[in-house]
């Protein structure tokens, strides 16, 4: 006993990967779950793994016998559901612990709950840490993104750890400390909400080859292919290729032709949403990609909006928009909501008292996370440049952008002829316009505001705060 | 003394003017400010009205002798800054008052504030109120639009002051109750939400005519006149055709061109997209409107991408776009906000567990508050024929989209080609075309996140959860 090197809590689907990876790196784990049964389970699945790592996994029936089969001071990693599971396993675990006993959190915590515990933890004086976990399944098993938040003296005590479980990009870890408190579920968070954008930005390139261009779903799966060699290689393009060219075995058709269009959330876009209102960075491509998953779930009301006004997307003209068109006006939207997101980092470090770590943000997303891309690794080299620089003024992205903006207008106002619904990229054009117009159109909104509440408005021509020649009458 | 019929706490403008308002109505009403020097300058100025309101005003200098000063049981409202300082004025004031006295809280309080308030009064046995009221200083001055929340009885009690107090429509006052707890102040809050939108609609139809037709701030203004007495009579229409207008006196230039193009907010446009994602009801309009808002602070930003890509407005070509095609598509894109903003006050109603008065809220809009207008109206007769149905389905309105969704896809597009930028006139086309897109392109999403998560999908020829052959690997 009191051998184990770390302890983990919750052999769910994430957990038990996460907890063979842990030993298959030569750690010796001891693993918890509440329904025993399910230990159970995990050790039969375990045992018929290659190699000896079943040999470093210790079961353990009740969190006391758990506790006390992990070396001094422990480490245990909480694998339980976001949420009131977390605050639970905490308060029925804490009692058990040595005051510096470390708790990390590695599920998809809110970072707002991940600040309260840490807070909580620090109040009680004893260790806390909370980890965002990237890569699903997969990524759990073979090497996840890890981003972690709370104390470095924490982090830095199990950071061996999670440096050997998690992806390698060219032999460096993707697992870094982003900051106190929930700063790493906070950039998790974030990562998410580019998750669902990137995911948006490719259904409307679909949408494009299928109702604009009127090819079948493997021959819009060729297209992802051959796109996933270029610039706009990721693991997302990669498996838009495969998923369109899968064949449904029930039917013989197509897998995406019998799939139903709604689409479901979890909430980490949504979360990403609201904390871009609370620091008031704009982040318009994942909105539009939030509000596109939650019109999909409207079927009904699309069916009836069809009858009613007719069918919206139209094929495009003979030649009106390219393939290439398309790669191109795709890798604008891409920049663009990049773009968006490393700007919320910054503001929301800014807001929240964190130093986060830009260039590694980009780097610890290079693999093991849904959205590596090897844009990403052009990216952390333009914010180790400059953290602070928004990436459409990096050169090699400005670049990219006057070469591109040109097919996204294309594309987008051919898309907006026929009927075809490209939110994504219509809101990633905006960005791209409005940050390029020195002189907007707020004054008109300013003067309104003055002219109802008196709100003022600034002078082009002088400091201060103004009113309009119309009194207080108005 | 003890003969006033109400109280009010707070002299700022709001409160001063919604005072001489409720005197001026015939009601007797004891004031009160936490620096009475306030209080005497608001006497005086009270003093110069005409007629005999200030006869009707009672000044007290300390709170016991404001609460002395009303009749029993009392009804008190408070005009404090929205926050803690509402709830520092409960504090001090609720020791003073009877368990059946009546606390109103008529600021610009965050609905869950006012839920929790009235959740802490009625924990207390004691009666509570949160109302919203609209209309600016001249509104409050000389009526308002009042949107109450709370429990039913207090309403009662003091409805009969409200109501005189408020705008009227053909008569009817423009003051109704909600429901409970924060729903008048929820209900306030969409309100400014599709106000923010309103004004982006307006503020892009100026750019388009400005940058894009070449118009003088002055000739835009007899466009915006001209529109005011058709489909788009509102106030905001109204007083965009007047500040267009208006000359600086410094200057001699017209106000507009002298006006830095940064707006400000105060966070009500920002709640009602936030409280959008709580509850999954989109509003793209809205959320285009609080990124522009938000854009249009990066002053700095604009300007050096300005630099970098060159300027993005261009005139448009001769004929492309007319005046007549610029009025349709700002009819078009004020119908698909108002859809969204009653399709999420409708969510939310059954969210929170309120019963919200659908076709009440469209009439007590019609007056008094920022957004009135005529279509108002006609959203109110939408909205009793069935005050559950997406307005873009109403007949009067989906008429009004057939005849101009046409000419809101040429200004988009003409925008979108010229580099005008039109975020909220494309997120209402985005909408209108994804609600008519029966079969879209959420299949593709659904596909990505069982292949990488194992989510699963709905299939079209099948009910439950499915995967795709990719396997459990994948």
């Amino acid at each position: 006993m009191s051998t184990s090197e770390i302890g983990l809590i919750g052999l769910g689907t994430m957990g038990a990967m996460l907890a063979m990876n842990i030993a298959e790196k030569g750690f010796a784990i001891s693993v918890f779950n509440r329904t025993t049964s399910k230990t159970d389970d995990f050790m039969a699945l375990a045992a018929r793994e290659p190699g000896d790592l079943a040999s470093r996994l210790t079961p353990t029936k009740a969190l006391e016998e758990l506790v006390a089969s992990i070396a001094k001071p422990r480490a245990i990693i909480l694998m339980v559901p976001a949420g009131a599971a977390v605050d639970e396993q905490i308060a029925a675990l804490r009692p058990l612990l040595d005051a510096d006993d470390l708790i990390i959190d590695a599920g998809n915590a809110n970072f707002h709950d991940t600040n309260r515990r840490a807070a909580e933890a620090d109040a009680a004086g004893v260790p806390y840490l909370g980890i965002g976990v990237s890569g699903g399944e997969e990524g759990a098993r073979h090497g996840p993104s890890i981003m972690g938040g709370g104390k470095k003296a924490c982090w830095d005590r199990v950071s061996h750890i999670l440096e050997a479980i998690s992806a390698k990009y060219e032999g460096q870890p993707c697992a870094t400390w982003m900051g106190e408190g929930g700063a790493g579920h906070f950039v998790k968070t974030v990562h998410n909400g580019i998750e669902y954008a990137d995911m948006q930005l490719i259904a409307e390139g679909y949408g494009l080859l299928r109702d604009g261009l009127g090819m079948g779903a493997a021959e819009c799966g060729k297209v992802f292919e051959a796109w996933n060699e270029g610039t706009l290689q990721s693991y997302l393009v990669e498996i838009s290729g495969k998923v369109s060219q899968a064949i449904d075995p029930a039917t013989g058709k197509p897998v995406l032709d019998i799939i139903l269009d709604r689409a479901g959330q979890k909430g980490t876009g949504r979360w990403t949403v609201i904390e871009s209102q609370q620091v008031g960075a704009p982040v318009p491509v994942i909105e539009a990609a939030v509000a596109a998953r939650n019109m999909s779930a409207a079927v009904d009301t699309r069916k009836a909006g069809q009858d009613l006004f007719g069918a919206a997307p139209q094929a495009l003209p003979e030649g009106a928009v390219t393939i290439e068109d398309l790669e191109a006006a795709l890798i604008a939207g891409k920049i663009m909501c990049y773009a968006q997101g490393f700007a919320l980092l910054d503001t929301a470090g800014a807001t929240y008292g964190w130093s986060l770590p830009m260039p590694a943000i980009a780097e610890v997303w290079r693999e093991g996370c849904i959205i590596r891309s090897s844009m990403l690794n052009d990216m952390a080299s333009a914010l180790r440049e400059d953290p602070a620089r928004n990436l459409m003024f990096a050169p090699y992205f400005a670049d990219f952008m006057k070469k591109t903006h040109g097919a996204l207008r294309k594309v987008v106002g051919a898309s907006v002829a026929h009927g075809i619904p490209v939110p994504a990229m219509s809101a990633a054009l905006g960005y791209f316009d409005t940050m390029r117009t020195a002189r907007g159109t707020a004054n008109m909104v300013q003067a309104q505001r003055d002219f109802f509440g008196a709100h003022s408005f600034e002078r082009l021509d002088a400091e201060g705060a103004h009113h309009g020649p119309w009194g207080s009458h108005a």
